[in-house]
């Protein structure tokens, strides 16, 4: 590219939101896009277990996330099958499994008892079971298991498989992605209108959509008090390997609540198993570190002692973005011309089809649709932009 | 190689055995050696830890077996040495160190009580050490630890980087190492004449060393009854990282007996921190499991809970070739023609420079030295061959 292109949208950041935004946009016809990334398809999705657990996952007090997870959630099997219709056939692993919560001790149990209570209020579908009835679902699962929570909507899809496929569609959009940074936002007259990249090249676009995860806040350039730090969160995470004579192993999703960290083993058709993950808030590290992995065996081995026995093939970790509510920024931030699609944290992968669908429908018309409204960056908002 | 090539010795194998016999067979000029294996510089010594610990390893009953050890250890500072210079100033990582095997509660230290005074009996250099002088010598020892042995003899030595300087040395020594397997034993007139290999090339040889680890009995056209079965037992081990502030984190081998088991944390100078071993019989198989890796976090968190936050860098399983009596078969075997160098068990690096100079001086001088004579291949013949 020489110095000076001009773009109608640049995209910083080529991981799962930010290739699936181009991607949306692109298709949607809001004309030349550009994504730079160092290292595209990377980042938290290429770790990511791919559990797409609105439901299961709900906290108190996060009903407006909920929503959007569900809206996600029931996006999923359209956006799969537009991908693999775009990208020439990939299969991005999506699977209609549900996922089943369990509960290894009485405290858990009231916990799980709670959601269920509350999944109810919500009129949320969620089927209680006994422990003998968790473990005629997953029969691997420890005998100690005391109950469960049977949640048939929440699925799976494989974020490695996702993010190939979304390369390739962005490709087959006619979206370019550079593999390059961006060193500097360039901002003129109160109005962001590109970048600066690592090579040195100038890109001006139109609109600067932000999707650098927990990088966004750290762009030079940057005015102060326009976007908020976009937290790393770690997660160490395992893969293992399900040989044909023990499958299907489990059949859905399985996770509970061990010592306050969210377990979850992932189960995949091609018999991968994914077990996730630590949570851990110490800075831009991605370290597996000896202790990150004994937890997670341990925990999972209480859980599903059966693992034991099973190739140990992955050892990785990734960085959730976290924002200061771990809730996603969507849409036009504070300065004009930038755009958010960050901080994702936990839900990125789940997030990913109604994040590009919304963004795009924004960067197309301009308007911001209703169910982007509680997401909107500018709730951070400390400085209006002088 | 052209079909029909004639050599003076073949060695079949090129793990750390087979490589250090034929080194020092053809540095005392036994004629042309070739080695063939399809993976030369791989075997269980490029998984090992290399503990060279004759003295803390020491088992009732295996008394020739640590008079063969202590002579390897002794040997070793010379054969690193003459490594170094016969492969252009190749690092073995020999590291004079010492070992400390600590007890755990009261029946490990029970069981360390008889070891030591199993040593002293036999003369041996061990101290005593309660759990305090343990953890002043290693402080990153877990509290409660109840008592130790400091053994200074008990050092350590870099597996992968002696595979390495090993088949340097061979190079400049002249001995030819061809990436390819042996298809089957020649025998002509009851006597070993060399080998097919897997290219169907034929190659003569006046003297065959069979130095296949735990294949070295399935090799086609062995005669029944010459060499027993050499039975793989599996070990899981685990390579970490110390970073800079953390060292030295240990400054010597740390071991315990866990559940039964061997527990070893090896601190190499570069940093590398290795932790082993597993011990598993279920055949030729090398696969990592989540159970395996599991309990060697497990049991060193136990002993060193500092690991925790070390990196985990890499994770594999190698097989120990475990002789009906656990000790090697050094020498002539009851096959004419036929030497064998196999069976080491869990001592292959550590016994790697007596075995070199064993095996070297027999096939020079046709005399079976003192110390290899309670290792004779024929200790297990069951048949003569017709």
């Amino acid at each position: 590219m020489a110095a000076g292109t001009r773009v109608d949208v640049l995209v910083i950041g080529g991981g799962i939101i930010g290739l699936a935004v181009a991607w949306r946009a692109a298709q949607r016809g809001v004309g030349r896009v550009l994504v730079v990334d160092p290292d595209p398809g990377g980042g938290a999705a290429r770790v990511a277990a791919g559990m797409l657990a609105p439901v299961t996952e709900l906290q108190y007090g996060e009903e407006p996330l909920l929503r959007l997870g569900m809206a996600s959630n029931e996006r999923y099997a359209d956006f799969a099958a537009d991908l693999a219709e775009a990208s020439g056939g990939a299969d991005t692993g999506y699977r209609r499994c549900g996922t089943l919560a369990v509960a290894l001790d009485s405290d858990d149990r009231e916990e799980l008892r709670e959601l269920h209570a509350f999944h109810r209020r919500l009129g949320l579908d969620s089927q209680w079971l006994t422990g003998r009835e968790a473990r005629k679902l997953e029969p691997m699962l420890a005998p100690g298991v005391r109950g469960g929570l049977h949640v048939a909507e929440d699925h799976q899809v494989d974020g490695r498989r996702l993010l190939a496929a979304l390369e390739r569609a962005c490709e087959a959009a006619g979206v370019l992605v550079h593999r390059t940074g961006a060193a500097e936002l360039l901002v003129e007259h109160d109005r962001a209108v590109g970048a600066r990249l690592t090579t040195g090249e100038v890109v001006t676009a139109g609109r600067t959509v932000l999707a650098a995860g927990p990088y966004s806040h750290r762009l030079p350039g940057l005015p102060p008090g326009v976007l908020p730090a976009i937290r790393p969160v770690k997660g160490q995470i395992l893969r293992l390997h399900i040989p044909e004579p023990y499958r299907p192993f489990l059949s859905r999703n399985v996770r509970a609540v061990v010592r306050g960290q969210h377990l979850y083993l992932v189960p995949r058709e091609n018999g991968e198993l994914v077990i996730g993950a630590t949570s851990e808030e110490q800075g831009y590290d991605t370290t597996v570190t000896a202790g990150g992995v004994y937890e997670l065996l341990r925990d999972a081995h209480n859980l599903v002692p059966g693992i034991t026995e099973l190739p140990l093939v992955e050892t990785s970790a990734g960085l959730r973005p976290g924002s200061p509510d771990n809730a996603p920024l969507l849409g036009p931030t504070a300065l004009p011309g930038l755009v958010a699609a960050t901080g994702h944290y936990r839900n990125g992968v789940l997030l990913t089809p109604v994040t590009a669908d919304l963004l795009a429908e924004y960067l197309v018309t301009g308007t911001v649709p209703a169910l982007a409204e509680p997401f909107s960056p500018t709730r951070f908002t400390t400085k209006v932009p002088a």
